[in-house]
């Protein structure tokens, strides 16, 4: 397996190319990146995991940079603001999503911030394993100065990707809300969760995550491998923002849904097996539904939102030289709860 | 089996228990029975499908009549007036989805209207293939005058159970809309989802049933078993009404929602098979619904809504006598689109 990530940044001696960004098109922001968070998405590219991936590959999409230049008819950005970019660089921006800032579902197909196709000169994107990248200011958005920028980078995908559906399916003061999985999405899914005024609480399948769970501000924790807690939980909950991104069983989760409660997907966990028991929507009217990252306007309201109320992700700082050792480590869900890479050491490299 | 059902429309020499119907309370009222839907639900029952069936047994929860007396404490119905009793005729009244109206998802359960028990006096209840019944006041409904009465009666089954999610999920003017399946459930959906200003698609399974289609104001028919036809119809639906009642793949359908879709299931298919392919939710921001019949104040705005956009339900009358062989016919699916029975002809009997 070609790892075209970790060639790159252990040698200064590359093809131009990859590290090159674009010449400045009008409505362009240049940015020099300083932190960069880690993806679990970030490891299926580099290792091809899913196919598809076009080598050399420059993953990372949870990009902290300051304005370096602007394109002509940049309004909104100058030189020196923090800015951050997350998973989309581009979309056809004349869609029905589109034009509603939901561009993650553009109908023409987003164009993601790393192995993606430019839809002007069809050159491949890279994303922030990187010192610089150029990107369209739409799809920029503002880092407030309240936030400390390198525990900001990770809220670009784990913070907006549990943010967006709390707040589409609408969870208020007083919602009692499960967060299921305690990792870099489902830790940020907790701190969104009670900063709306909801009742937390984390399944997790270990006792021995309890004490951990209550640091990371859950009210209450339910340990999902104990039938009896969950039989207990049973219609107890308005929502649940499921973080697990591998198969696992749905049903008893369902069963802790209230009337009218809603079990919310953001993993790709597909197919459902063990099977979805139908009849347990039915009875109680209850809701399954997938939400896939956020789109412009709501990232830029979510970093406002953390900003007002104190919110950061749970981050390791990591040197760029280390990142082989940093996704052998994730793959054993070793991190709490996101590498985030200084990118001063690729400069220093 | 058993076929306690069949046994007391035969014979006049019953025990009198079945027949009789309760002293009234003081928010009964007593109704006798004019017509009487047929649901596929009345032959689980009377032939012990699902288990739990008391024989004898009186199906029957698609009731329309004459109120014939009422309890000291009921005011809102009046000897003469033409009633409806639906799916339910009781439930606890103080929980959270009883003070929303929401009835059917009664917390303590609710009182179906036939092989139920009775909170009061724990006897069992009764249906609709009779001359009379008794019911509190909260669980009947006015019938507009601007009704059929005989065409009516499957509103409160076959009606409500299409009405409520169409109306709870937001259906409005220039939707989208399919309907899966052309049976009771399915022809109502068209009826509502027209009449709620949308556009109406039926999928059927065979191009011999695209004239019926047609003939019951669908805008368009999809050929569900043509691949062409499906891919063709790729996220074009905001909502799809699913009331086909046994397992099918539900991912050629869901692949036809547009971002923010809707798939609503109303019938009991559990669990789904094929399995669901959950990233078909997560990369459009899809739902999968549930939904079992309606409340009582949905009911009657429902009964209003069918007064007010001249909507019934199409019926083949039915005499007593003909019970079972309409159970055969209905199992071939062979009856356009509710038998109705006619009870004066069980009085004649």
């Amino acid at each position: 397996m070609t790892k075209a990530y970790a060639a790159q940044s252990e040698t200064s001696e590359l093809a131009p190319h990859p590290i090159e960004r674009r010449e400045l098109r009008s409505d362009d922001v240049a940015i020099d990146i300083t932190y960069c968070g880690v993806c679990h998405t970030d490891i299926h590219y580099a290792e091809n995991d899913w196919g598809g991936t076009i080598y050399p590959v420059v993953p990372g999409h949870e990009i902290i940079g300051k304005v370096t230049a602007v394109g002509d008819n940049v309004k909104g950005f100058k030189v020196g603001d923090s800015v951050g970019v997350g998973c989309m660089v581009d979309s056809c921006r004349e869609c029905s999503s589109c034009e509603q800032g939901l561009e993650q579902y553009c109908l023409n197909g987003m164009v993601p911030t790393y192995n993606g196709e430019d839809l002007h000169d069809k050159s491949v994107t890279y994303g922030g394993y990187s010192e610089k990248i150029v990107v369209s200011d739409r799809f920029v958005v503002r880092v407030p100065e309240k936030l400390d920028p390198a525990k900001a980078a990770p809220l670009l995908c784990a913070g907006i990707t549990t943010y967006s559906p709390l707040r589409h399916f609408g969870v208020k003061e007083g919602h009692k809300v499960g967060v299921i999985g305690m990792g870099g999405l489902g830790h940020m899914g907790v701190k969104f969760a009670k900063a709306m005024g909801a009742e937390v609480t984390i399944f997790t399948r270990s006792e021995s995550k309890v004490a951990e769970a209550k640091r990371q501000g859950a009210d209450n924790v339910i340990i999902s491998t104990d039938d009896e807690q969950m039989e207990a939980a049973a219609e107890t909950f308005d929502f649940l923002l499921d973080t697990v991104p591998v198969q696992h069983d749905l049903n008893p989760y369902i069963n802790c849904l209230k009337v009218d409660g809603t079990h919310i997907l953001v993993g790709l966990l597909e197919p459902v097996d063990p099977a979805l028991q139908a009849g347990a929507l039915v009875m109680k009217r209850r809701v399954l539904a997938g939400s896939l990252i956020g789109g412009i306007p709501e990232t830029q309201e979510m970093l406002d939102f953390c900003a007002e109320h104190n919110i950061h992700c749970d981050v390791e700082m990591l040197d760029i030289q280390n990142i082989n050792e940093a996704f052998v480590r994730m793959k054993k869900g070793d991190v709490k709860y996101r590498f985030v890479i200084d990118m001063d050491t690729l400069k220093q490299s």
